[in-house]
């Protein structure tokens, strides 16, 4: 099947479809979005005006019949970071995309005026169809109005009154396999870039469309059951994840010294019993809900989950580690139910949970937010929804949010808060959080299961640095990075797949020149964008002051950080 | 007289007098502040934290017999602009340090907690003295509250409550020569810094100082005269800035639309005649006030006012251009009564004017406060005093509030608001906006009278270039700017000048070498901060919409923007 990318002038609102230029024909997901902003956005330029482009590409695995591998990418300069930026999700938007034979969406200049549109996608191209009706709907109406007018079986993107606001945390919300607005973009504020180009929500319409095709059938197969064996072999992946989700690492980190915990203040919190994964499942299990749910078609790690009401009734598909860790510990708050409510408010407001957990930790620091009072947060982050000033601070993340309210502790990088890993207690995500292209990113870097001393300096940045090239290889194949666990360093696997898939003779050489270009390409677009050498770093207090609950402070210096290679 | 550098540590409140450094010998104003942060302050080190320090110096000719001449500098690296950064001002501080032999107060660390201090400077070195009743005060009641403690002679420098509160854009307010704290180190946020250190203010007691000598007296007298001279023959430093004071500007960049007018969106302003030099003059001299008051002892310029109520009571002293547009055309308010209380009252808090102005206008276009509203902005800078969210906001000025209220349209470099002078209509301000090391200041690089077209492009990046480098030779003389109207090319005299003082066998190219060499290292300090090239440019917006009063967009490229040079 012939690959195009759609390129879509939001102004005139029109499109064309192209080929794919022949140095993107093997790229996907992060490596595609990455190049394609490299490559033809004005580093010095305005993310929220004309000269940003919104790029949305599916991995180079998705729609493939295997477990976890159909991600979503969408790239753009950010407002939050003011670098290059990528955001990952899963669902179902990639599959579709891949299945109508979409190399990429990109999203070009910026309406005349302030209404919005959706930008529907199908088997003929793109077209535009107004949006007043859903302007200022939370997601979950929104979606419900668009399944209503577009049938069930479409897949969704689609921002809240968040990104209608352009605020910078704004996130973008995929449909997941069963067409809920679910799956995130969250990171650095994409929503704003999409809701700046006039975008309400893109429908993707895969009607007709056949099934994606394998050059290599047989390849591809007896690569993805290799694959699927160790995914079914590696008990993290087929017990761990599965059972207690992503929040199985607050254990991890609470023993650590490393669970952010009251605006990070310190790193571990007195009621991580109440909010782990264990907790999380047996409240789940008991209520008859689903701790074991796939947010895309075909997985069997099944991380995600359904977290239901004492009635049964759904709050929130999927209370994750993240959002329970920085509205938990680290807002003072023990109790699940409220995580979940909180959670639900997050995604229907179409916010990045993690930025809004930092911006309201610092709040609670400065006072206007008492520590451990959801009810106040939930208050907030109506006011999010509804554009007070409270609301308007904290939607701009929590960098902007400590700075307004005179904050010294301000757990972010390049504008972007950290996630939920405390830096001095695990150095090696301090050492991504710093210098990843990305501000302050877990998935971007991901050390802590490298077999390291946290707590120690050495080969902390060394870790850092290859685990930024194996997110990439992850990112930009659209495997979900959980599957790391279980493929470790059996990246041929992950190579043969890409040959049954496209044919291309490809080896575990291919996948990393493929990551390492990307990175490179991100850091000359963010250079090039002002984002010298000095904003890979951590804030300074995190080296003056102690974690009380580690007893380190983040002392990898400025040196060590620039020395960081791609390996 | 041995020349000394006085090191406080904010920390133990202890201080040591040492010897100038050799390579400090023959600096003094912004060139010794800039090098001194350029040596001793880590680009890296956080702007509110323990590495940074407040140097406090006056130009090299400050203390000397002449006019115009004892300007003070302050400079540290910016929480605003996140670069290095000099304020300065006149009034009687600098003249007070020379006398004292104090080449420059060098203040270091952090206090451990909260309380505010007095930190005072005589002929024995520095105390620190508690300042727990100044506590939260006006900079209007806190002088005279530490005149009545010190007596009226003493120099000040004051914080009000915004650098209390460490808000970005705080000020540092200098004694005039009366004593009133009415002359300003407005830009860059220099009283947050302060603040930090835990001083509220410093007080300068240079009794039984005796006159600052001159190495070659006959030399100086000499020079001075021809000096004068030049000021007294020079129809605008004898006549126009004399009778209209700095506002004589408002006809001239409304001619050419370049009056800053409702959030930057056009360059000319209905009620431009209400505001302008003659209604102030005017108005001034109608009700008995004082139209041409000196800042400086000595000045014969005296472009000052002390600006007075129907009754002859002083509101301000003195309401200036920068502040009569940035709130006045830039906010829509054409009244100068409303304009001098709120000019007070940013003085009272303790706020820079051209940030705030800047702030309230990106207010204003949001809908929050209404254009022309004056009690609605007095309302709103009473709330920066007392820390609502919204006075939260607009005290750490114009960038972050555009990035708070979601406006596209921010009049700022490197987060600082731009001086009253719209970019588009006048381009050499637009390149000096740009391209200084010190965000968007007018004084770094005033080109308007340059004798440029100032619609067009050509020239105007070289004459910004030559005007950053005249700037930093004032700025390092301690000589106020609006002498170069007079004194122009005649640099000779100026170097004349500096050998009467020190003996230093200087000519106009040893002035030169010490700006261009200054200018360098402040723009080594913001590459290594991580402010790149891409930082050096006005935002897009202004390139891209059409300035309604002039015709014309900004449209110096990047590439001739980089291409500045210091000659």
């Amino acid at each position: 099947m012939y690959l195009n990318i759609i390129r879509i002038n939001t102004r005139d609102r029109t499109f064309r479809t192209e080929p794919v230029p022949e140095d993107f024909e093997r790229l996907g997901g992060r490596a595609f979005t990455s190049r394609w902003v490299f490559r033809n956005v004005d580093p010095e330029a305005d993310p929220l005006g004309r000269k940003n482009q919104l790029v949305i590409a599916p991995g180079l695995l998705a729609g493939t019949p295997a477990s976890s591998v159909h991600r979503l990418s969408v790239g753009a300069k950010s407002a939050l970071t003011a670098g290059i930026k990528e955001s990952n999700s899963g669902g179902n938007v990639a599959l579709k995309l891949a299945r109508l034979g979409i190399k990429a969406l990109i999203l070009e200049d910026l309406p005349a005026d302030e209404t919005f549109w959706i930008l529907k996608i199908n088997k003929n191209g793109a077209c535009f169809e107004p949006a007043a009706d859903l302007s200022g709907k939370g997601t979950e109406e929104a979606a419900a109005m668009l399944h209503s007018r577009y049938g069930k079986e479409v897949g969704l993107m689609i921002i809240g009154p968040a990104g209608e606001k352009q605020c910078l945390t704004a996130a973008i919300l995929n449909s997941d396999r069963e067409g809920y607005p679910a799956r995130l973009c969250g990171r650095g504020g994409m929503g704003a870039v999409l809701g700046s180009k006039g975008i309400k929500a893109v429908v993707i319409d895969d009607d007709a469309a056949g099934k994606v095709p394998l050059t290599d059938e047989e390849a591809f197969k007896e690569a993805a059951r290799k694959y699927t064996g160790l995914l079914r072999t590696t008990p993290q992946t087929s017990e761990v994840y599965t059972k207690y989700g992503t929040a199985a690492m607050v254990d991890v980190t609470n023993a650590l010294g490393g669970l952010p915990t009251k605006n990070f203040s310190r790193g571990s919190f007195e009621g991580a019993e109440k909010i782990n994964g264990r907790a999380l499942y047996q409240t789940i299990v008991a209520r008859g809900g689903n701790p074991s749910h796939a947010c895309m078609p075909g997985c069997i790690i099944r991380s995600s989950n359904i977290y239901v009401d004492t009635a049964g009734k759904p709050i929130v598909r999927s209370l994750e580690y993240e959002t329970m860790v920085m509205f938990g510990s680290n807002c003072g708050i023990d109790n699940l139910d409220e995580l979940a409510e909180i959670n639900r408010l997050c995604n229907d407001i179409g916010v990045d949970s993690i930025d809004l957990g930092g911006a309201v930790g610092i709040a609670m620091e400065a006072g206007l937010i008492p520590y451990g009072d959801p009810a106040s947060v939930k208050n907030a982050l109506e006011e999010t929804r509804t554009g007070t000033l409270l609301g308007r601070i904290l939607g701009q993340g929590g960098a902007i949010t400590g700075k307004v309210l005179g904050i010294r502790r301000i757990p972010a990088v390049k504008g972007q808060v950290m996630a939920a890993y405390e830096p001095r207690a695990i150095k090696g995500h301090g050492a991504t959080f710093a210098t990843s292209t990305m501000g302050a990113d877990h998935t971007a870097g991901f050390t802590i299961r490298e077999g390291l001393d946290s707590h120690e300096r050495e080969g902390q940045v060394e870790a850092s640095g290859r685990m930024q090239v194996n997110g990439m290889i992850y990112d930009s194949l659209g495997v979900c990075l959980f599957a790391h666990v279980a493929v470790k360093e059996h990246h041929d696997i992950l190579a043969e797949m890409v040959r049954g898939r496209w044919g291309w003779k490809w080896g575990t050489g291919e996948l990393r020149d493929l990551a390492i270009g990307a990175l490179r390409e991100e850091r000359g677009f963010n250079r090039r964008a002002g984002l010298g050498p000095a904003t890979d770093r951590l804030p300074e207090i995190f080296s003056e002051e102690v974690n009380p609950s580690s007893g380190t402070t983040f002392d990898l210096s400025p040196e060590e950080l620039d020395a960081i290679e791609y390996r």
